[in-house]
Parts: structure tokens; sequence; C-alpha cells
């Protein structure tokens, strides 16, 4: 993800932020090998693996750990480096490492890849979904693996933290999708977790939402080479991904990023949109040339898989109204109001529900131009909230 | 268009409004022709036909003529019944007809389908595009259509205001893309208007709508069935083209309407979303089967067509900051606040950028959950506005 990001800025003559740090955490990309794990749906599924990550040292005691929990298109990649060279940290490398929000001097920060993760081509994600071999029949279980949920997601975490050692979590935190495995982690496992942190997102999909994911879902269902999932070994459904993971990109951002940043300029000067029905604008090349990079590592069940747990999602299993009775610990609820997939009505309405539900729940707001994205790349603005909610 | 919106209606439980007159306007559907016309990007059509309709009576002097633009997925029908035991009368019947806002016996209203018009399959939409049969080939034209555009829209209206001997309307108005030909007339043939009312519209594509109509075409362009346009006679891309008609009818609505109609309640009873993947919500069944019904009565090349005259869509043909010292007739400028297609910043931008220009902007809001819809649904509420400017 971080590479995707940091394509689609650099088009846009923009920079990564969170490269300045002299001394780069240096971060070492592990497996997790469960060997049995039933899904909420009542499925084993025998060799599950997740990748992981952490960053600092778990004190004697194990209550100084804490938890990220990745986005959509994301994964365990929250913050420092794999080499030197690389490109850019961590996504949220802004607030996690040695004196900063979450400071790894003090805190043993751990994250690792959801099951059904997205980025299938990438050699440093490891995950478990429909691209994996079923080993009952030696090949891809394609859509016969079962539907997961963000309550899955947060089990098999819940596994590699208990296989640490660890009890308690001293912070729950993630944005986007990463804020619903928070708000599941909070409600489910209230007995192990002291705080949350929950970054654009709500804590319950409502129609609005689950419309809305269908739109990304649909280029790929359209694609006559999605073959209803039936496409391991041959040609993928990318063309329908690539659209998808455009969709994403678009609503991801805000207008004033699109208006500010590409206006109505043609994509090449000497092919002007009105002459042909296929010459386009630079923001759809920009955002059509993202996609299909991205669609080159990324697998499209997975896509659909991911699409489906969030549609399902609502903290606890069951009602957002539910889970407010059942979250325990206090939330730091960080959000940008001009968001597009989460939006301030949803998350006000989150807020709000906790809050009759008893919850105590403080709001902290990022400002910027790219709308939901925010969450993910202007985090440094919410330094100064973080470390007060962790220091009370 | 009627039928459509009616279908998502009555599936959600609702009525179209304007049903209660006890007098209906009657209604009948003609056909212009024009034996060649020249686009503006310089191609000429022969034997281009467009439907069009009128209600009440041209005046001696022609002096009270109203021309009511169409939105994307609509066509003529703007007020009245073709047929007693027609379901529901036109889009904006609350509006127009005897003693309404535009009132029937004071003026005579015209409305015509639009070049490339979405409703080939429709026997009451007349138009010309890539459906149609090229006289030179007795083939459909497909993708050799040329691109046209919200002006050649105009243009042919223009035709066929002339056709009549009308020299100045005395309004132009429509919703949407009938907003964006209300701006295009008033800023191309500014001695041709005297008042305009764009309803939901802006005056210019920006990045972020340009983007955005990507995402409709997007499920067309991915279904193989498309075929680069080259479809008639063959399998049509009606999987793609009827996503991209539930991306349409998802996003001129509002969350208020999807999340208080249908919340997240299953499609089936006993068919739970999260028991397999292909299970939905009620909220994704409604709107796949809306959008698979009005698929089979559409065309996708004219949709795409559609998308790329919005794209290129700058009032007077160059900009807006231009269109703003071209347009002499005063504007009502009617919105919805929760627009998610015409955002209150676009809007707030072509009202600001018009008055910079000189432009007297009078604006008006409606009120409801539907969004961008209310424009076309809720127009009763905008009465008083329409009358007061009318009388002005």
């Amino acid at each position: 993800m971080k590479r995707w990001i940091a394509g689609v800025l650099c088009a846009a003559g923009m920079m990564v932020t969170g490269m300045a740090d002299a001394q780069d955490l240096m971060v070492e990309k592990k497996v997790f090998d469960l060997p049995s794990f039933t899904t909420q749906s009542g499925r084993t599924l025998k060799n599950v693996k997740v990748g992981w990550e952490s960053y600092g040292t778990l004190n004697a005691d194990k209550s100084n750990a804490v938890l990220i929990c990745h986005f959509f298109s994301g994964n365990s990649h929250a913050a420092g480096k794999y080499e030197a060279a690389d490109a850019a940290p961590g996504y949220w490398d802004a607030i996690i490492g040695p004196g900063k929000a979450i400071d790894t001097n003090k805190y043993f920060v751990l994250a690792s890849d959801t099951l059904v993760n997205l980025n299938t081509g990438d050699p440093k994600t490891t995950t478990t979904g429909p691209a994996s071999i079923d080993p009952d029949t030696g090949k891809p279980y394609a859509l016969d693996f079962p539907v997961v949920t963000v309550g899955d997601f947060v089990n098999v975490q819940k596994a590699l933290v208990e296989s640490l050692g660890i009890r308690k979590l001293a912070l729950v935190a993630g944005p986007s999708m990463g804020a619903l495995q928070t708000y599941e982690w909070a409600a489910s496992h209230p007995e192990m977790v002291a705080k949350a942190m929950p970054v654009i997102g709500a804590a319950e999909a409502d129609a609005q939402l689950i419309a809305w994911l269908d739109v990304w879902a649909a280029p790929i269902l359209v694609d006559q080479n999605w073959n209803k999932g039936d496409y391991y070994g041959r040609t993928p459904p990318n063309a329908g991904l690539a659209k998808a993971l455009a969709v994403v990109t678009l609503q991801a951002n805000h207008a004033e990023w699109a208006n500010a940043t590409f206006g109505r300029r043609p994509a090449k000067p000497d092919e002007a949109p009105a002459k042909a029905l296929g010459n386009r604008f630079q923001i759809q090349s920009i955002l059509d040339n993202a996609g299909e990079a991205r669609a080159k590592v990324s697998d499209a069940n997975h896509f659909l898989y991911l699409i489906k747990a969030n549609q399902l999602y609502a903290a606890g299993g069951t009602s957002l109204a539910d889970a407010a009775t059942k979250i325990k610990a206090p939330v730091l609820l960080i959000t940008q109001p001009k968001d597009l997939v989460f939006t301030a009505d949803m998350i006000e309405h989150t807020a709000d529900t906790l809050r009759k539900g008893g919850v105590n729940v403080t709001q902290a707001f990022i400002q910027g131009t790219r709308g939901h994205l925010d969450g993910v790349i202007s985090m440094k603005q919410a330094e100064g909230a973080i470390r007060a909610f962790l220091e009370k």
C-alpha cells in the first residue's frame, strides 16, 4: 500500500510525509502459523498463516503491547523500514517510533496482515484466503474459501497476541478497516483492551456503506475473466480489479486534492479529450494507471472477500448499539470531516451511540485536502491527542 | 426514467409525488428531423432525429416559450401523461402544468430528447447516437459516432426551437445534465435566453466529477461483451450497463434515504448475508435489480457518450470563468445541499464565479433525504422561488 500511495502521490508531484527521521526504525517481517483456525461461520481451516512485524521491546510483565490493525488495501507495515534503501517507511511511521506519539522506547508495537489480505503478490505480505492452497485439495480455495469477518481477522490476531504471552493490550489502533478491527477488539474482547484508538472508521457498516462497497466490487464481478472466482492458472480479472482499485483511490481522496492537483488538464497535451472517446483527462489516467499497477500484485477474490467482511461488519458481531454496551476501554476517535468513505454523519452516529452506551469517547480531527487518506498520511497532526490519550 | 425512479421508489415502499392532480395534462410525443447536423467536433451527420413534446400554447408573438432540458438518464417527458392510464406523469409535473409554478396556461413549455439519449429501448424516446443506423453504411455507428458535447445537445434544441419560429426563450431550465444544458444555452446563446434556471448542477465538470463519471462507466468498459463498442447484433454488455446504472442510482441518492429505507436488512430473510458470498443485503438487491431492469431498455455506448459529454462540459465550451462573462440572463440556481453528484462545494464555486463575472444569481435550496434526486422528485418545494423568479 505504501508503494501505491507513494505512486499516486509522486505522480501528483507530492512527497510522502514521515521520511525526515535521521534514524529509521528497522523492521523484520515474520510469519505466524496457526495449525487450525475455526471461522465465525464454523469452518475449520488448516495451516492458516499471516505475516506480522513488531517495533520496540516487550517488557517483562508483557503489559506494554500495542496492536496496530491495517486498512483495506494495507498490510502489517505500519512503521519503520525493512531495508535502509526502502523508498518509504510504514504508513503510520509519523506516529510510531522512538520518541514518537506511540513511543517504541516505551511500547512494544505489533501489527499483522489480515486474513484475505489484498496484497497476495507482495513478498512482504503473508495471508490466507481464496488464493491460498487448500491443503485438502492441493488447489487454491477460490470461492470454496469460507466467508470471513472482521471478527475472524481479530481472532487470528488474538491467537498471535496470546502466542506471545500478552494478556492485555495497552492500546489497539488502526485506520479505516483498522478502525473496524479496533472497535471489534474492544467490543468482543473488552478484558484484553486497555485503550482503543479507531481512526477514520465507524463501528458499523450502514446501508450506504454496504452499497458503496458494491460499487468498488462491481468491475470485478462484471469482468468475464473473474469466472465466478475460478481463475487461478488462467487469465485473472485484472481489468476489473484495476478499475476497482481506481474507485478505492478516488473515494479515499477528496475533491480539493483532485481539483487542485489535476484540474481539467488532459492526460497528454496532444490528445485533447474532446477529440476521441478514448482521450482522457489527467486525473483519469492517473487513477487508471495506479489501479493497473496495483492490480498486478493483488488478488480479485481477496478484494471481494474484504468487501464482504466490511459489508457484514458491526462491532462485536451484532450491532453498533450492542457494541456500545460491551466496550469498556476509553476510545480516542480520530477522523477527517471531509472523509468520503466514512462520512462525518457516520462518525457522529458512532460517537453518539457509543456514548449513549456509556463508552468514554474523546474525538480528535485531522485536516487536509485528502479526505479519508489523511487518516493514513496526515497522522502527525494527531500526535498531541494521541500522547494525551496514552498518558491519561 | 420516470418508470425507473418509480421502480426504485415503489420497491422502497414509497410513492412518486405529483400524482394528485385531478386533471392530468395530456401530452403527445413528436419527432424533430434534422436532415443535416454538424457537431462541434466538425462531423456532419445526416438524418438526425430527436423526440420532443410540449405543454400549453405558443402565443402569437412566440414570446412565451420555456425549454426544459433533461437529466443524464431522462428524456423529454418533463410533465403530463401520454395516456390517462400512465402510472406516473413526467418528472417535473409538480412544477409544470395549468396553474403550477411554470404555468402552462401562460407558457408554451417544450422539451426534447438529447443526442445519445440513454433510453434507446423506450418507444417514447427518439435519439441519434452510436446505436443509430449510419445512413452511409446501413449499420449502427457504434464507436464511429463522433464525440458529442452538451453544446451539441443545445444546438439540436436550438434548431428545434427555431423551426417553431421562436427567437427567444422566456426560460431555459433543467435538472442535473439539464442544468448543464441550461448554463450552455445562457452562455452560448445569450440573446435567446431571457431567464435561466439550472437545478442540481454546476457550470463546469471539475476533476472530481470527471473521475466519478469514470466510476459510472467502469463496469461497461470491463464487460468483455462491450467489445470496444461493437456489440450490435450480438450479446450487449448489459451486465456492465446494469452495474453502471446501479452506481448512478446510488450516487443520485443519499445515505439518509438508504439507511432509513433499507438499514441492514437482508435481501431474503432465509439467506443471511454472512452465510454465503452471494447472499446480499436488501439495498444491494434493490440497486442491482433496478440497474438490470433499466439496462434492458438502455444502450451501453450511449451511456459512455453521455459520460464523455458530461466530462468535457464547461458552460460556453471554454470554462466556467469565461461563461460567467457571457451569460446575460438572470439565473435562479436551485440545489440540494446533500447532493453527492454536484456537491455543495461545486455549486458554491459555480455561484461565486458567475457572480464575479457579473451574472445576477439567486439561489434556492431543496431539502430532503434523497440528495441529488430531490432536484427531480421534490421540486414542489421550489415553486415559490420559481414563481417569484418568473414574475420578476
